[in-house]
C-alpha cells in the first residue's frame, strides 16, 4: 500500500478496532490522513466533573486521540513523549466537540502536532500541542507476510 | 470550617459527590489536604488503547484529578488553565496507578501544581504540572446560609 | 490612530526603541502586524554555550522577543504569563535565524502565539508557544494628550 | 574521577570556561552537585526590554543555564529538548536572581529538571521545567587519555 492517503486510513481503521479507550467514550475517526485527524465526542453525564462541567480530562482524551491518529498514520507504532493542553472555555452536557490535529513538524523520529478542539457552534474550547515519538513496530501486518 | 484539613475534607466529598467522570473512570479520592490530594485508579479494559497500552488521556485524567482537588482545597472554585505531561512510562491492564498532587506555588488566584503519577510497583509513569485559576464561587454551602 | 497595520508598527517602533535587551542581542524586527511579527538574530560568540553551540537561552529570547511585538501590536500592555520551547536541531556561530510569530487564539486578554525559529537555509531550530495576558496600560501616548 | 560531587564540579567548570553565553550575560555558577545547580545574575540595563522590565527571555536564559548545568553533571553531554516557563512576577533593574535546578527524574538518557527562580527578596519570579536527552560524547578528557 503506497498511497498516503490509503495507508493513513488503513493505519486509523487497525488502530481504532483495539481503541476501547476511543471507543467506550464514544468517539468518532471523521478523517484521517498522512498527519491529520479529526475526531468527535459528544459530552454525556459520566464526563461531568465536580463543577458540573466537563472533565477537563476528558477533553485532553479527545485531543490526545486526534494527536494519536495523525502520528500514527505513517504505519509505525508512535507514543506521544510529551502534551501541554490550554483550556479557553468550559464544554458542557450534551456539546459536541471536535479535535482536529494538524501536524506541525515531523523530522526523523520526533513529531508535533497541533490539536484544536471547539464545540458544536465553533467556539474553542481547548488548545493541544503534542510530541510524538515513533518507535518499533508497524500497525498494519505487512502485506504478503501470512501466505 | 476554619481548620484546613477539615476544610480540604469537606471541599473534596462535596466535590466527589458530583463528580460522575472520576467515578465512572473508578477513582478514588485517597488522601486530600490544603495543596494537596493523591487520587488512584486501576487500568481496565476500556482504558485500553489502540497500541494495547492505557490510553494517555486516562493517565492524563488520574492526574488532572488529583490537581482538581489539591487545588481546590480551599472552598474557592478553581479551574485548570493549562497542564503538560510527560509520559515516561506505559501504564498496562491491571496497572493501579496512585497520582500524587503538590502545591508548588500559589500567589493570589494563579497556583503551580506537581503531579506525579506511578504504577503499583512505585514506577514513575507521567509527571504533570498544572496551572490554575481559582474564579467566582465556593463549593461548599455558607454555614447559616439555609434555614 | 485606525488602521491595524499602521498601529502595530507604531507599537513595534515604541516598543524597540526602550528595548535595550533585544537591541543588545542585535535583533531586527524585520515585519509586524495585528497578531504577528517577524525578528532575527546572528549567532555571535556572545551567544555560544559550553557545548560549542548556541545558548538555547538566547534562542528562547529571540522567540520571545517576535512573541512580545506580536502581542503588543494592538496598542496595549501585553506580557508573557507561560511559554513553552521544543528544540529541533542546534544553531551554529554565524547562523542567522529568525523567528516568525503568529496569534493562533485571541480571547478576552488571553492569547496563544505561535512562534517558528527557522536558519538561513530554512532549517527548523525550534518550536515556541507563548501564552499572553493583557494588562493595565497602552503603549503609545493617547492623541491629543499633551498638549 | 569517581566522587559524584567532585565529578559535577570538574564538569561544570570545564563547561564554564567556554560557556560565552554564561559569561557574558554575567552569571555566577554559585554550586552544582550531582542533578542540582544554583545560578545568579544580576539584572543589568541591557537585560531591560520594552515593558522596562527584565526581558522574560533573559529570565528563561538564567534558568536554562542552571538547568544545563544540573544535568550535565555526570560527564555525559546532555542537551535540552523542551523546556517551559511560567512567569509569575517582574525582575526588575538591579535585582539579583537566583536560579535552583534540582533533577526531579532520570531514566536512561532522559531527565525532568525543576528550576525556581527567585530575586534578592527571595519572591518567586518564574517557575522552570526542563526535558533533557543525554547525547554521545563526555564533557571531561578521560584520564590517561593524553600522556
Amino acid at each position: 500500500m503506497t498511497d498516503p492517503q490509503q495507508l493513513a486510513e488503513a493505519c486509523a481503521e487497525a488502530m481504532f478496532a483495539k481503541d476501547y479507550a476511543a471507543q467506550h467514550l464514544g468517539m468518532t475517526v471523521e478523517a484521517v490522513g498522512p498527519g491529520t485527524a479529526t475526531v468527535t465526542m459528544t459530552i454525556d453525564e459520566r464526563m461531568i466533573n465536580g463543577h458540573a462541567i466537563c472533565h477537563g480530562g476528558l477533553i485532553f482524551a479527545l485531543a490526545d486521540t486526534a494527536f494519536a491518529y495523525a502520528c500514527n498514520a505513517y504505519n509505525k507504532v508512535t507514543v506521544a513523549q510529551h502534551c501541554s493542553v490550554t483550556f479557553l472555555a468550559p464544554a458542557k452536557l450534551g456539546d459536541s466537540l471536535s479535535a482536529a490535529a494538524v501536524e506541525r513538524t515531523l523530522a526523523g523520529r520526533s513529531g508535533i502536532y497541533d490539536i484544536r478542539v471547539t464545540n458544536q457552534e465553533g467556539s474553542l474550547i481547548a488548545e493541544f500541542r503534542g510530541h510524538s515519538r515513533t518507535i518499533q513496530g508497524a500497525l498494519l501486518p505487512e502485506e504478503g507476510q501470512v501466505e
